[in-house]
């Protein structure tokens, strides 16, 4: 199965990419590697969760925001490859949290992300990742996700 | 117009690269990708940008901020690459912004290195951005930058 | 001297590579890229540092939780390159920080992680670095730490 059947198993179409926010594009390719600017939770251009973890938001809701922020990042990916089964291999998953100070969950939220890369992508979806907490975030988005991916030649 | 050219253009003299803070180097060359560590607001050796975006400064003085770290990884290519024409791409610049709680115009800080590398840089300038805030930051600069570029064999 | 060697001459044990926390992997390789996941103070499957930089913790307390995670990070090196001498190059640490609001030292915390590199890796080790403070962390840890090297073909 290609990426693509997975994702219509999944019942997940995949959006347009998202435009970036400000005097940047929202990726670049430099030989293999393809790397996204970060990805927002845009549902047809709007952000739909806003808001902190831990103070507004629910683990629950955090999860969801970050699966949207990578759905949003694998459209990027078809943007840059064509095709999704020309992506040999998610590199690294970058997430960031928006956070009240005594929010501990950061793993579980960013799991949405992680979770449908893997379900995606199967083996080639296995990925490094980064977490970070944060009291501001850009646009005060709930997540932020970028890629790091290698694509054929 | 080489990148030098386009600089002396703005009126913009390159200054030295600032050396590293610590026991690291300010970059470093693995293939055809060059990497800085993060860039601080330095101006002839004393750092011109402290303090938070939302309290102490404005969103112009944080566009400025962001403008002098660009501009001293521009100066950080330029050691790394040789000459600028060397530079094929602006792959990735990451941008860390220094904030009061309920700052969040940071993409139009952020703007003030993207829109240096776009003018110096055309087309090779298009680059990646990832953009968080902080509320603290080392040494208490208002802005950092960082840099993926892609340089000629 | 192998890296292997000047780690023993250390009187330092090189640690079991510590798992993922969550829906990912440690380690990925694309191309001569070796990139690791954020390493946490993991000692013998516990966090041995937790809170923060500024509050519960001394500089001192960071700068040997820095090293912790570096000594992580240098097993993954190893997991993934087979043998430490196979390590080309340390290209980039990122450092990150739990902190209180008012601490500043977070170049002297990270180069406990920065100056192991260079004892271990010798000029190979010479790298570029991120340092961020964050006052939320995964899991509370004190510091967090990510690599990106170049290994041979």
């Amino acid at each position: 199965m290609t990426p693509e059947e997975r994702l219509a198993e999944l019942g997940i179409e995949l959006p347009e990419a998202p435009p970036a926010v400000g005097a940047y594009v929202p990726w670049a390719r430099t030989g293999n590697l393809v790397v996204t600017s970060f990805q927002l939770p845009w549902r047809a251009g709007e952000l739909a969760y806003t808001g902190k973890l831990g103070a507004a938001l629910t683990t629950d809701d955090g999860y969801a925001a970050a699966r949207l922020c990578a759905l949003n990042g694998i459209a990027q990916l078809k943007d840059a490859a064509g095709e999704l089964e020309h992506v040999r291999r998610i590199v690294r998953i970058e997430g960031h949290v928006g956070c009240a100070p005594d929010f501990t969950e950061i793993p579980a939220v960013l799991n949405g992300a992680s979770e449908l890369v893997n379900a995606v992508f199967g083996e080639r979806g296995k990925h490094t990742r980064t977490a970070l907490g944060h009291m501001v975030m850009p646009l005060d988005a709930a997540v932020m996700i970028g890629f790091w991916a290698e694509i054929e030649e």
